[in-house]
């Protein structure tokens, strides 16, 4: 099978874009050669000769030796005039930027059709993890029931520290980000929106569910306090921030990023510091767990490396299950279980929005809750937190305990 | 993309064959069909009707409206003939038989080229584990350096239950065959070939190395005693049946089957019962570790589901690995540092064959040297052993430090 020659133009050299550049030094057997590299501030000190560098995109837009162009800059909104801009020439693109894929999802599905060109963005989840890959080619539509995990690096990375060394969330968060893996705006991580971005993708190649953000409820680990912590360690949990989707029994689709409490019998017990892990769920193969460093410029640079082989090999995504037309709908019709720490004086009004309640605990200032609360009255209080409340789930209340519940109510 | 329709002709009708037939009745999006099937016992009782079925292959292979075979059959010597006469008429064909495919491999290579037919055995190795396609798909050759396993479901559950549960070796093989995990011959397993067979298969899709059975070392875990048990308890460790390949600093690869202790930071520590993991390293992604159920019906018919599935979008193999001729060589010049037990007076002989001995410890019957040993001075000692011995891995010794250790000997 014969590799096409690709000649690339790299929009941004930050972190992943060096590392590309290295990864591509020492992979002769890859016929890929950088061509030209686009980057913004003209003033930055830079590893490699000036003469590697343009600052005017249309050099490498209306280069037409140019047939791959590789996009790894901070900015979403750029990146997708870029990622068109390059569609629209015909170029096959290769893109790490999530936010910019799972907000321009349908825009971009368009796009590679009207002119025939493939975008590639494995590491825009689960950077080094083949996981689009693999939902993409190996599951049929039908058979996948669910997929959770741990999605987010920088957020994984600050929770281990918090749990094994004990340090603040401040000075975890701090340590990320000088270890970059961390985006330049912190909250993008902290507040779950990169999760949901990354569930995003997922639900697209995975159940073939086109979501906008809004569509999707994320909680981040921001709020995560002290009592919490404590209930995990006690208890000999650890929290993790997790990405899930999964089917319902009336075909409805559930989707939301929310912090876990999760056992040593958990897979994702496991998956600490910058590691991303995913678990699926298929009717016949039971589960899959894949495992992967999901931040670090060289495992990012890799998957991006991936990409850039495939399309050697003019892979692109078939998009199948999108295009199979399953009329899934996303629903909140969902119970969770779910440990909701409060302030003290809030304890009596809150337990009002809970079906059933486990647990209440109060101390001299503040209190938590377990018990089962709907999707919907979570997303409400949620919507009121002004930073004095956190969620943490304890598991998604099955739909036939919550069939159960019910019936004890009414009885 | 539109899909083939897939007329299927079934040799087989165990375990497998059976799940099989069960999970495409629940997948209509698939447009596959079982046409016939072909098995040998005219007198067993079956959950489906006498109309279903021939005794004659002929019945199958002569049948132009069946585009696909799917052998499902115990005996690799008739599967491959099965096999081999389905790939000349032009059909494709799926397999979950590893001795058959790892002792044919090179045949079944030029049979898919001459006759232009698809051969797909993702059950062949790790069951429902789409380790295969990952190999195939998305690691380029240059980038992996090794890849380790647990790939014998029936081992990981016999271990399992020896550590968990205090079972004996015997009754917990005697609850693995019952549970329909275990192969009819068990020394197929439990010795170690299972395991080799796998290993073989995915030399060729992760490194390109097509490998004869005779060229792999394997030692399984039917000679495992309870000394060796006893000091994987008290120092907290798990003994796994472990496959591995990794290539040397002067592109040597080496490969071998043999019992690891794992240590609870070890991912494959918490791949238990009949769960496969395999984790593979590349220079630039670091690791990536896969889990899935590596025995049982559903599981294992899920991955000749997949197969099917990809079949109908027309997938195939395409070796790529193979076919860029690395001129990658076997070699058996390793050290593994190891834990040898044996009968108390064979001690002081044994020493001899080691580099270096770290401990030595004998009761009144028995002892067990831990220290580096060649794979050479291994294999020898293994070829002697009439079942007083055993072999456990603590790790391979890196080349760097088998050069230090050289050093320290000659100094």
């Amino acid at each position: 099978m014969s590799r096409k020659q690709l000649n690339i133009g790299l929009f941004g050299f930050g972190c992943v874009g060096n590392g590309l550049y290295e990864v591509l030094q020492k992979t002769p057997a890859l016929k890929a050669s950088i061509k030209n590299i686009c980057v913004k501030d003209k003033n930055k000190a830079r590893e490699i000769g000036a003469e590697n560098f343009t600052f005017d995109k249309n050099d490498i837009l209306n280069d037409d030796s140019i047939n791959v162009v590789v996009e790894l800059i901070d900015d979403a909104d750029a990146a997708f005039e870029i990622v068109s801009a390059a569609l629209k020439k015909g170029k096959a693109v290769v893109s790490a930027n999530k936010k910019m894929v799972a907000e321009h999802f349908t825009e971009l599905l368009q796009l590679q059709k009207e002119y025939n060109a493939p975008l590639l963005y494995e590491a825009a989840a689960c950077a080094s993890m083949p996981i689009i890959r693999n939902l993409e080619e190996y599951y049929d539509n039908d058979l996948l029931e669910s997929i959770e995990g741990i999605v987010n690096g920088s957020t994984n990375y600050i929770l281990t520290k918090t749990f094994s060394e004990n340090l603040s969330y401040e000075a975890a968060l701090k340590e990320a980000q000088e270890k970059g893996f961390a985006e330049s705006n912190p909250i993008l991580d902290t507040g779950g929106f990169d999760a949901k971005y990354k569930l995003l993708i997922l639900l697209a190649h995975s159940f073939g569910y086109i979501a906008q953000p809004e569509d999707i409820f994320n909680i981040g680990i921001n709020n995560i306090g002290e009592l919490e912590l404590k209930y995990a360690k006690e208890k000999g949990f650890k929290i993790k921030l997790v990405a899930q989707a999964f089917k319902g029994l009336d075909g409805g689709l559930s989707a939301f990023v929310i912090p876990k409490f999760v056992t040593p019998e958990d897979r994702l017990y496991h998956v600490d510091d910058v590691f991303n892990g995913i678990i699926t769920k298929t009717s016949f193969a039971d589960t899959h767990f894949f495992v992967g460093r999901g931040a670090g410029s060289f495992p990012t640079a890799s998957a991006v490396l991936s990409d850039i082989s495939a399309l050697s090999y003019d892979y692109k995504y078939e998009y199948k299950k999108i295009y199979r037309e399953e009329n899934l709908q996303l629903t909140n019709d969902v119970e969770l279980k779910v440990l909701l720490r409060h302030k003290k004086e809030n304890a009596e009004a809150l337990k009002q929005h809970f079906n059933t309640i486990e647990e209440a605990y109060t101390n001299h200032d503040s209190g938590y809750i377990t018990g089962n609360i709907t999707l919907d009255n979570l997303k409400a209080l949620q919507a009121q937190n002004t930073g004095d409340r956190s969620f943490i789930l304890l598991n998604v209340v099955t739909e036939q305990e919550a069939a159960i519940n019910a019936d004890l109510a009414l009885a």
